[in-house]
């Protein structure tokens, strides 16, 4: 007699799901695996709520199954590890980001850039798990299971709920900000003030630069003042501009609606770069190219961050005090803050605390 | 009795010049300086024949005064030097580039990247003469006179017709190879195979990359392995373009016509760059910004060199018996040369010898 094929145990888990594209999200049950020899289970405490999950849930990004479970800034505590885990414990406070897997052999897996990978990683929604098949599903829910190599250490001193937003938020405005060297001595511009763009001003002035605050709105200075920001350009007004214009040695670019470059580039010192974030549903107008020639200028782009330098982030951190400024909303609110989200009202992150999901 | 005003005196010295924006180019005289304490007065032998000149002398890139005279890739022997220059001596074979003088204060140029000159460098030709006021008069002329700083030594081994095109085609190409740290290990992508092209070729080889050279024309591909090309690529073919996708790690782009950049873009490997080298008159399609984003690519610019460079390439094209590959022509043919420039009917570089200006 032949046994059963082997199935990966499942655990029936809460959870806040879309149903269709244009449907507000609504209770739902999905199944965890129960821990591997390398995983890590978390009881999820809050979830931080990201522009990408409300593009992704309605398919702005491409169609998708349904029902689909959003949520990439993941803080909870540990609730099993299995035999092979070294570097977590039960109780432990951690964070699980955008992805939750990577081949961990090609080039960009083995120098610590798994966001990068070349083979394709696994997103921890919108992918296809790896163990049980199917969808990945994402932190609107009461748990999850994940490899402990994509598993991060909040550093304790900081407040959980607020450290979530650092695991999508944070590491995509830090990584950059690293690969191009800011510090002591950086004129940084950082253009939008959202969830990402106030995470880059706080980064920014704790890595020792002097930032430089884009916005439309004259009524942000003082917020961006309040963050860190050393200056604020109202980037409307061309006389501002050319106040800062040939100034900035590093700009970082939030804003993913299609808007000219141009006026930004030419704030640039020699060999400065700016670095786009987001990609727009429609292009940018195609930049000047005279101004990348006269001034030795780079328009470039980054991608959330590996999992060493995550940690690396969490911990500078946890050093320097930093946090999301959010506002914390129940599971259930989830549809209202998606409608104040597209209008950009929101200080500046929201986070679900996942106490409210039954 | 007052002494009369204090004039620079000057020496009347045959040129060839534009007289209007759609007139061939005909004889002229033009007034060169009596050289100062610091100058050096240059006998031209060869003047290359730059796309820039064309652009400048037919009013492309905006309104100049009439006559005009081109020509920035200027080798002759030196006829006299000012008491206070130190470098030069008569009878020493020198080159001068696109540049004659600079503010030498700003942070560029105390940095030796006085083509990036921020209070404004004047130009061999199309500048404004710093000693005589009025324009300057570029090298389709027979002498010059130079400040020193501005005079580049050409090695003995090098032929002085075919070095002549280093001065610009050299430098433009070479400054970014060396500032995106070209060199053994690396994979160097080479768009279009023109004046600028073939340089970046033969450089990018003697720097010890493996290149790739994109061309439209399948029947150049013997032409660029020739020029020292480990591979060439049809880019109008899809097929070929994505054997090389995300291998490069630095693509040099030639092309000054708007054309779309994504699929270069797409060839380039993780944190590689895609120099640009020419503003197109109109503007290249706007490049598709999640290219930048998955990958950590760069699009970048890059102006001439600046002096030290200059030098600098001029010694490693001595060491590797790099020149251009060029067709001599007489000044004489210089309008008949512009047609056939227009064309891309050269391989590579035309040089004028200035033994055929009377």
């Amino acid at each position: 007699m032949h046994p059963l094929p082997l199935m990966p145990q499942t655990t029936p888990t809460p959870a806040f799901a879309a149903f269709a594209a244009d449907q507000p999200l609504a209770p739902h049950s999905i199944e965890r695996r129960t821990p591997g020899a390398k995983d890590v289970a978390i009881a999820i405490e809050f979830c931080g709520v990201c522009h990408s999950d409300l593009h992704f849930l309605r398919g702005e990004w491409g169609p998708i199954p349904y029902p689909a479970v959003a949520g990439h800034e993941i803080v909870g505590r540990v609730t099993a590890v299995g035999p092979e885990v070294a570097g977590f414990k039960v109780g432990d406070l951690v964070g699980v980001g955008c992805l939750v897997d990577s081949c961990r052999t090609c080039p960009s897996c083995t120098e610590h850039l798994e966001n990068y990978c070349t083979t394709g990683n696994v997103q921890t929604y919108g992918g296809t798990d790896s163990v049980l098949g199917g969808p990945t599903y994402g932190g609107y829910s009461k748990a999850i299971v994940v490899d402990e190599r994509f598993v991060l250490r909040i550093p304790a001193n900081l407040d959980p709920a607020a450290a979530a937003p650092l695991l999508c938020a944070g590491i995509t405005t830090y990584s950059p900000l690293r690969h191009w060297k800011v510090g002591p001595g950086s004129k940084v511009g950082v253009v939008g003030l959202g969830g990402l763009g106030h995470m880059a001003v706080k980064l920014a002035a704790a890595m020792g630069a002097q930032v430089t605050v884009f916005t439309t709105s004259p009524g942000k200075a003082a917020a961006a003042k309040a963050l860190g920001a050393h200056d604020v350009v109202v980037s409307s007004n061309p006389d501002e501009m050319k106040r800062v214009a040939g100034s900035l040695t590093f700009i970082l670019n939030t804003v993913a609606a299609a808007h000219s470059l141009d006026p930004f580039i030419a704030c640039l010192s020699r060999d400065g770069t700016m670095c786009l974030l987001g990609a727009p549903p429609t292009p940018h107008p195609s930049p000047a190219v005279f101004q990348f020639i006269f001034g030795r200028r780079s328009l470039a782009g980054s991608l959330i961050g590996g999992l060493k330098e995550t940690q690396e982030m969490l911990d500078f951190c946890g050093q320097h005090g930093i946090t999301s400024d959010i506002e914390r909303i129940s599971m259930q609110e989830i549809n209202r803050a998606y409608e104040r989200l597209l209008k950009g009202d929101v200080k500046y992150r929201f986070v679900v605390d996942m106490k409210s999901l039954a």
